[in-house]
Formats: structure tokens, C-alpha cells, sequence
């Protein structure tokens, strides 16, 4: 079959494998919509994951199933389905602490494009197939879909590692299309001011359209002394960290109040140490929380949000600025990815 | 001074009384803005509260300060104020362990028109005014300030109790102006769909633009019945108890999924005992919690429930369905709520 | 091959029935160590579980593995296991939401004896072997690694849902075997007080030893009496519910401060309905939270207790009274807790 | 009236100072017994709250009230009475947080030796007197009292911090008096094995006492390796950092389980950032979350902690090593507080 890979370093382009094999939990799935992430580019381009070759990127998906274990119980071949990013063991220990997402190990349950292959092929492998995936609602557009596989997850996260209270006053660093969710996420747990970092006009209004109260450029000066002046010193209750390198959590702990957290849901690409100011932390005892977690996966968690789309308290389209016809086009929306034109959000690829 | 009060059980009217006396941490306050409650007339009519004789009314107000005791710092004469119905001692022990609404014992942080005059006054007292009262912003008119006395922080707190996560689905039981809060407050937590129980048929309009998704009358059959209809068998995630009386904590176990919480803001006038049926509840071990609590108060609280306002997640406008105007005309407002027209959700006395 | 089985409601002996087939993902299991636990005594003598035809009885057992499906990764033949009374699915959407006990359904994790054959058999099938089971560690016995099954994991989630924190005072009401492990797992949890309700003198003397500070009998009057008393009017932060029938819960709901919890970890047995005392619920509005809860499992589960045990923490062998051997005197260990004798908490049979 | 005080940084000595004034809800105490705390050193030696001049220190005392003011309700003169080290604003929109240490701003509860003078004087002020102190209960002994100004609640704060649950494994790093707290807290937690990073010879038998199942010396090489081999590779559920520098959160990101908590209750004295290793932090997104919060206080919480001593559950006099008589000989504590003997932990002075 055919694949959209990572060759090496640096280098992408169609290659040639065998078929996944299915398991008997498993299932196989071909795509029906697609879509590239800029963890993608990090993983090919920033080399973020190590050295791979041939590896076939990919992981956000709508397909069809074609194939199931003989164990899988809640899908049959023909199915259409939602692919969440992240595809753990569920009878794993981790999984039974609350943590499914790093089963097996840290981040373990993140096995497209990077343990194993990606969704950017004719036909792309899903361990424990009925406890993760989920049934494509009608009244989900496939392309609409593909926004449930990480953007939405990943984003919304923000909002719950965030803690989010009513009328909470909440910075949100980075407004591409997981600091976009992440607005809405924290609209949707009841902030009330969301101050969003950004420049891109389009991200800037779509900031707006989810929540967004106030929009904060780097262009004008440094962000804690904005979020200081806007919130007439007082500071914000919570920090989501959506974009930027490991610099934005000097901002997120200067501007936060007393028991406030912040909340990282962007991949950390370089660095050695992320550095959190003592004085500002409160030498140590000042309750500000710092964590920072993968999405949520797991069948329950993709029909819930797909729930929040059916009954319009989330609409993810306004994150897809750029369509495709047909799975041959894959290597132009990921290139689009690359170069980032001023007006893209998100591309996604249709196919038949 | 003039009030309105209750003479005794079944009993309304005029009285004289002494201006009440202003401690060195309170405040005395006229009113600019009253509303009555549904527990006023609960109060008078049903005598929930016992026998009380001559007892000024109301809970519900935004007022101008006329006086401040010495300690107090952070208020003047003339500051307009947002004020909640309930101002707790936050000095007790039970604030400190978090449950300040039941400062000096169960529910004794709701003092106004229960164990001291209540708001329906030329003048009334404010205990702790620099922990209770809250300035008006401006951008929040008086008579939508007073919706932030009662009927926004109790039907908000439905939400919390039930701590709704995103996608979850909700049933809502009751549509009066608590149940249209607690249906606002859950679409701002992440519910997916809102099932809400009513019939009145503005308070049904209202509560498809706050978010419900399904409305449903017991005219049309068992509720129990009606909510696993809808839900394919599935039944909810959580219940918000906001109208009826003790018989709804069976229909909230019955349509509750396992884990599920059940979350009273409803204040239970009558019966001896919550019945909560014995299978249904997992023979007691089907996690599903049961739970009830007095609305949080505070400065704290209630400058973020403006803010909610102010940043228009949430317009709690759409409950005043009747407004007068004088001090003077506020027993026609009393005696609205007392016999509830078809069209009525809060009827609000504006004030000079 | 033989096994102990409940013929019908009321009657018990031996039967002979088909090994148990092993599934790709299941273990088989021969036990090493057996108990009889109060529930199985329910369930043949009360009906609670309905009616039932040569089902095998049992839930508690250490064992040793003779066969394992061709999936499960983590365990051989020969290995000698510790095995959860509760063997939830772990790709169930339950498990996903945070309630693998009720995996497919309300209490859906409870098999053994209940929806498939018990452990009181000489083979026994467990499900999701990998999920389920935890090796038997060098340094507990196995009699005492029976109380990991049930007992232990039970009476400790009560201490879990009752959140208990530093210095609370808590009542616990029953000290049978898993209000004794409710007793333990307060101290453990860091309570101050532990009032513990019971009468045998064999219970009340290990109460003692598990941490309770105050024993009450309903010998010496009304329960909610004694406990003001003792508490000098204030009543207990927590309440634990391990004995006794539905009654208890207007005991605990009249003693309990606002903000509290009322855990139950008993099966409750008979009644329609549970009662909540309206007035001293606060009329709806205490924050008094009313959960119970089926024991959590799974080997991450099983495994802490059994470190809580190897470190010392805990001692269950206080629980174990008598002792038989041979699998054939397994009958003799069933009559003794279903009699009862002054000086019985556990009974437990090793199997050579 | 005679104090001990910081002169300038480097320099103490007793000085005379006027007597503090007593306001209306306030109480005026005479120390019974006092402790010199490690964080006195820090603020004199190493300026670590910057140049103060003539600031008299301490803040862990057991006094007698002498005078109180004329709004405060629960004490009166005579009254022997335990005193937190922190003792905040309760009225203030950080208390209403949840976060009343931090009242007035960030650790803005912290006002002993800080903001104003600290106890080691012949007389004391203490703010918000009815909700900031406690009875001195029978049964507990002054010099045991000063334990529960700080170190046990600084100390068990670190697990509560950590959301220690049943039998996980805890990291303690630093096994001085807070640390050894830390220890004990996490017994009482329910920890299963607690590993603890010290040397001093009384510390280590005292923190095998209070629970610790494992001692690791840095004289062994790194301790992040000594973790990891005696946790077979694992690593550990939760760390609490009591001693030690910045860098001690390095070594808790590289040996904690994803989902884990590191939780800091050790005042960072030096450095400009803590850093957190960012692959080991699972490039931001392992779940690690990172706190750290001065000590919770209010007449509850030292109340519920002196019943934790009262009912043997907590015996914090092991941590008292030296005890001096009378209030002259301060200075000779104090100074072997500075010169930290090898066999010290906490000396204690006892006054008439």
C-alpha cells in the first residue's frame, strides 16, 4: 500500500509498504478525511521524536473500518469512524491510575507516527479497536471529524488541567488551532476574561469568535506586562500554555495569582529545562500548580466531544481554512503545513 | 423605617421599624434595586421557616451604602453594591474547612429574612461588608444585578455540585428561575445535551436559549420514562434537582447512569424523608452520589458571577419578566410571584 | 470438577460441573487459599442476588495459575496470584469514565458468584488476566492474601469515599470484617476520632487495634444519642457505612456536620427505600454528600494493598480467626459464617 | 517589653520594644513555650526575606492570652492557647480562594518575623484572634504545642500536597523536622513505602520511626539512580521536597511515574530558577504536575491536628531534642539552631 512518510530527517515523500496486520482486538481502517499537525513538522522537520525512516506520519483521522479482530465487538467492516491521536491499552496499570494516555510508559498510548505507523496511508492499524474508536456521528462532516482526533481533545485538556472556574480570569499562550480549542475550552468551563497571545489576523478573529476577550501581541511589549496592565494588576487565574517554546511559563508564573496553575498542552520541542522564576513561585510555596498532560483518548472521551459538536456548543470548522480532494493531494496539505501561509489555521484532505 | 414584611404565617404587609444599627465590620445599605423569591413565599405561606412575626422580607438586592462601620476598608458611603442573599461569618470554622454558607451551623451564613430583617427595607444591615458585598460594575444594570443576589450563584452551584465535565449529559429538573440558571450553568461547564423538565411555556423558550437541548413534561408521561427514551436506554450523567419537591431524588437515581452525581439546589419545603430506591442506587453501590448545598457567597464569588456578565457568557436579563418602579410597589411585585402568572419568571422594583 | 455451589435460593452443597474454558485474554486458576465472605451467605439465604441453579459460591481466593490464553502477556502457568473479588472489563466505557466496577453495567464488574461461577471450585476462570490479577508477593500468606479480595479493598474505599482528611473524626458503623478494614483505613487516612458501632467482643477488641477510639453499642441507647454526646453536640465530619441495613442512614444524616460524607460500603440487602431525613439534610441544602461504592480492582489496586501490607501499614491477619485445610472443608468454613459464633470475624481454608 | 531580634542581616540580639497594641478583634499573648525555626536562620543569615532592622523573630509559640479585644468572641485572659505560624486575614478574597496563607497577596498570611514582629518576645499580637488560634487542649504539653506552629502542619501539608493514596510510593527528600512530618504525613496517608533522602544519625532512626521504609544517603551516589534501583526501575508515585535546593526538583521530575506530584513545602532560599527537566517532564505533557504551598492555618486546622496528637496518631515530640528553660536563655536555642549540632532536631524553650 501506499504512504505519506517520513523518510528521514528533513525529508518526506510517498512510499510502499505491506498492509498492517489486525490483531484480534484490532481493526483496520481506511481514510476518509485526513489532516496534518504541526507535530507532524516537529517530528520530520525538528527531528523531535529521534532519527525515523519511513516512518508514515500522520494521526489525525475519519475512516472506514476493512478489517476487525475476532474479538472486536462494537464494529464491523464498513463502519465510518472517529481516530482519536492517542490509541492506549486500556488494561494497562497506568490506565487503571487514571493515566491511559502514557500506558506502557510516558506517553506511551501516542502510537501514530511515532511508535508505529501514522494515518497517512491507504489503510492505518488501531489496537483495542472498541475501546478506541467511536462511531462517526451523522451530522459530523468527515472533515470535521479529523478535528476530533487532536485538536479538540488536546485543547480542551487545557481547559481541564486548568481547573476552570466560573468567572475565572484565564491567558491563553498561542492561538493556533490547539490554542484555539483551548479558548473555547475555557469559554465553555466558564471563564469569564480569556486573554489569548497571538498575531496571525485569522487566528485573531477566529480567537474572538471562540471566546477570546482580550487579544495580546508580543509586537506590543512583553506579555506579563500587558496581562498586568489589562487585569489592573492583579494578575489571571489560570495560565494555558498552547504555543511558544519553554519561555512561556516564566510569563504563565509572573502574571498568575496565588493557587493558580498553569497548564501546558504544547510539546515542548527543545530545551533542556523549562525554568520556573523562584520569586515569582513564591520560593516554593506560593500554590501555583505547573503540570502539563497529553490528551485524554479512549471511546468515551471521542463521543463526548462529538457530542459537544452535535449539540452545537462547539464548532471545530472554523478551524479548517484549507481543503483537499483525494489521498494523492495528502503531500500539498502537508506542505502547506510546512510553509504556513498567513491565513492557515488548518488543511484537511478528503478522500472518496 | 418602612418594610415589608411577613406579620406572621399566611401574613404580609407594611411596617414600621428601627433603621438597624451598623456594627464596626458592617455596612447599612438602601436598596436601588429588589427582587422577590419563590422562598419568601415559601416562607410566608408554607411557614418553612416556622412562625416569624413581623420579619422584614427579601434576599434579593442591589443597594447604595449609606453607612460603614469603622474596620470596614475596602467601602464608602455611596459605593453601589451588588448583594448576596447569603453573607456568612468568615471567621468560622466551617469557612475554613470551605463550607461558609453554613458559618455557626447548617445554612446559618442565610441570615437575611430568616434569622435577622431581610432586604425589603428603606435600610438594611450587611454583616463582614468588606467580605460579603461586592461594587456594582458598571456595565450591569441594577435590576439585572439583583438576578446575582440568589438565582445566578444557586443555579450555577447546580453545576458545580454535579461537576459536569465536557460532553456530559445533564437532566434538569425544573425550569423556574434557579432551574434556567442551573440549564445556563451547565451548558457553561461543557454539557452536551440538557434535558430540562418543565411546561411554563416562557420559562421553556427561555430555557432553549440558555441551552437545553430537550424539554420535557410530565404531561407527557414519567420523566423517568421519557429521559431513558431519549437517551436510548443510556440514561444521564449527571441530575440537577432545581423544582418539585422530594419525589424527584427517585426519577434523578433512576435515569442516573453508575459514578453519576445528583445535585439539589432546590430548597425542600416538605416531607419527612428523601427516598432514594434501593436498587436503583446500586444496593447502595453504584457510586452514585447525592448531594445538596446552599448557594457560595462572598466578594470573591460574586465579582466572578459579574464578570460572567460582563464578558457575556452569561445574560441572566432574560429572567425579568416584570419590572416596577418604587419602593412603594414592591408588594405588587410580592404578590406576582405569590400567584405566578403563566408569563412570570422574576419580577424586579427598580428603586430612585 | 468439583465445586461449592448455591443449588438454589437457601440451599448449598457440592456440585460437579465443566471446567471452565480459558479465552484468549482469561486465566485459569486453582485456588491456594479460600474465604467465605457475608455476601455469599446473602446470596444463598436472602436471595439478594435472586434466584440462582447450581451456581458456584465464592469471591475471595489466592491461587495458582494452570492455564493462560494465548494474549495475556504478564503471567505463566505456575504463578501463584492474588485475585480480586471484582474483575471489571478495562476497554469498557465505564472503566474509561473512572468506574471500572460497574464495567458493562451497575456493579457489571462483579462476576464471580454472580454472573458466572465463583471461586469455590477447583479451577476458576478469571477475565482480562493481565487487568485482573497480581502476583502473590514473597512475604503474604496466602490466607492473609485472601483479605486482599474483598476486605481489604472494600473497607479501605470507604475511607476513599469518605475523602477523608488530617484530624476529621469519622463514625464508622459495623465492625465485621470490612468495617474493621473501614476502621484501618480511616487511621490510615489520617482521621483523629474514630467512633466504631458494634457488639461482638472479638470485633470490638480489633477495632481497637485497627485505630477506633470510641466504641458504641446500640445496647446503650440510640447511636446519634452516644455520638453527640461524645462529641460534645459538635457530631463527626465523615461517616462510614459497613454494617447494619438502610436505617443507618438516618443515623448518619443526624450526626453529620455540614460539608460532610455518608460512605457506604455495605450491600444493602432489603427495603425499597432508603430514607433521608429532610431537616437534618439541611433541606436539601447541607453539602452533605451521600455515595457508596462497590471496592475498586484491578492489579494496579491489588497491588498497593498488598505493599500497604508488606510494609507494614496494615496487618489483615487480625481478621482471621479460624483456619481449616483442605478444599473439602470448605463447606465446614461456609456453615461457620453462616452461624456465626461469638468469636468468628473470618474463616479462611488452604488448599495444598 | 523584651524581644530577640534580627538587628540587620547577620546580626541578632535582644532588644526593647514597645509593647503591640491590641485591636478589636484582635489578641495580645505571652509565649509559654517557643521554638527557633530553620527559616529563622534563613531570614537572618541569609537575608532571605531581605534587610529588616530590629524584627524580632520566631514564629512558633504556645502562649497565654492576656488581652484580647473587644469583637473577639471564643477567648479571653488566661486562655492557654496554640498559635500557628501563618495566621491570616480570613475576610479576604484569597481566603474566599481557598487559599487564605496567601491572604493580601502571595504568602501574605505569613506575618510573624515577616510583615510584623514575631513571637519571641515577651508579648504578642495576633490578628483575627478567634479564627486564627486554638485552645491549648489537656493532654497536650507546651513544648509538644510549638510543634504544631509549623512543623507538623508545614510537614503534613507536604502530603496533602502529594494526594497520597493507598499504598503508593513516596519520595521524602530532606528529613529535618519538616521533613520528618513529611514522613509521617504520608504514614498517615496510607504510603506504602516511603524512600527518605538524609544523613544526620537522629534524623534517620527518627524518620524509620515515623514511617520511613527506606534511607538514601547522597554519600551513595546520585540519589535519582538509588531510586530507581530500589524501585526496580519504576520510580515513584509522588515526591515531596523538604530539604535541599532547586535542584532537588530535578531529581523528583527524573524518578516519578507519569501522573505523578512532586510537591514542595521547602522555602527556596537561592537561585533565580527552579528547573525542570524537560524530556524527563514528558516534553510538557507526562502528567508530572509541580507544586508548592506554605502551610494552611486557622483555629480548624490546628485544632484537627491537635487531635491527631491527642488520639496517639501523631506523636511529634520524637522531633524535640534540646529543651532550655526560661525565656533568657532563647538565644542559647537559637544559636544551636544556627550551629545545627550533629544530634539536634528541634530545641524548645519553656517559660513560666
Amino acid at each position: 500500500m501506499k504512504g505519506f512518510a517520513m523518510k528521514k530527517i528533513g525529508e518526506v515523500g510517498w512510499i510502499e509498504k505491506e498492509k498492517p496486520k489486525c490483531g484480534p482486538l484490532d481493526a483496520l481502517v481506511r481514510p476518509l478525511a485526513l489532516a496534518p499537525c504541526t507535530s507532524d513538522i516537529h517530528t520530520v522537520y525538528e527531528g523531535a521524536l529521534g532519527e525515523r525512516e519511513d516512518l508514515i506520519l500522520g494521526h489525525e483521522a475519519v475512516g472506514e473500518i476493512v478489517e476487525v479482530g475476532e474479538l472486536v465487538k462494537d464494529f464491523k467492516v464498513g463502519d465510518k469512524v472517529l481516530v482519536p491521536a492517542i490509541t492506549p491499552d486500556w488494561s494497562s496499570l497506568e490506565a487503571q491510575r487514571g493515566y491511559a494516555m502514557h500506558s506502557g510508559g510516558m506517553l506511551g498510548g501516542w502510537k501514530f507516527s511515532n511508535i508505529k505507523d501514522g494515518v497517512f496511508a491507504e489503510y492505518f492499524h488501531v489496537n483495542d479497536a472498541d475501546a478506541n474508536l467511536a462511531l462517526l456521528p451523522e451530522g459530523i462532516d468527515p472533515a470535521v471529524g479529523t478535528m476530533l482526533s487532536d485538536m479538540v481533545p488536546t485543547g480542551l485538556h487545557g481547559a481541564e488541567l486548568a481547573e476552570i472556574g466560573f468567572g475565572e480570569d484565564v491567558l491563553v499562550v498561542g492561538i493556533g488551532p490547539v490554542g484555539l480549542m483551548a479558548v473555547a475550552g475555557s469559554a465553555l468551563k466558564g471563564a469569564a476574561r480569556i486573554l489569548a497571545v497571538g498575531t496571525r489576523p485569522n487566528c485573531v478573529k477566529v480567537a474572538k469568535e471562540y471566546g477570546a476577550t482580550d487579544i495580546i501581541s508580543y509586537k506590543d511589549g512583553p506579555i506579563e506586562e500587558q496581562v498586568m496592565k489589562l487585569t489592573n494588576g492583579k494578575g489571571v487565574d489560570k495560565v494555558i500554555l498552547a504555543g511558544g517554546g519553554i519561555e512561556t511559563f516564566k510569563t504563565a508564573v509572573k502574571v498568575i495569582k496565588p493557587g493558580g496553575i498553569v497548564a501546558n498542552i504544547n510539546y515542548l520541542g527543545s530545551g533542556d529545562y523549562i525554568e520556573i522564576p523562584r520569586l515569582d513561585w513564591g520560593v516554593g510555596m506560593g500554590h501555583i500548580k505547573i503540570v502539563g498532560g497529553l490528551m485524554p483518548a479512549g471511546r468515551m472521551r471521542i463521543e463526548r466531544l462529538a457530542n459537544l459538536v452535535l449539540t452545537n456548543r462547539l464548532d471545530p470548522s472554523k478551524l479548517i481554512t484549507h481543503k483537499f480532494e483525494g489521498f494523492e493531494n495528502l503531500d500539498k496539505a502537508f506542505d502547506l503545513m510546512y510553509k504556513k501561509p498567513k491565513d492557515l489555521i488548518k488543511p484537511v484532505v478528503l478522500i472518496k
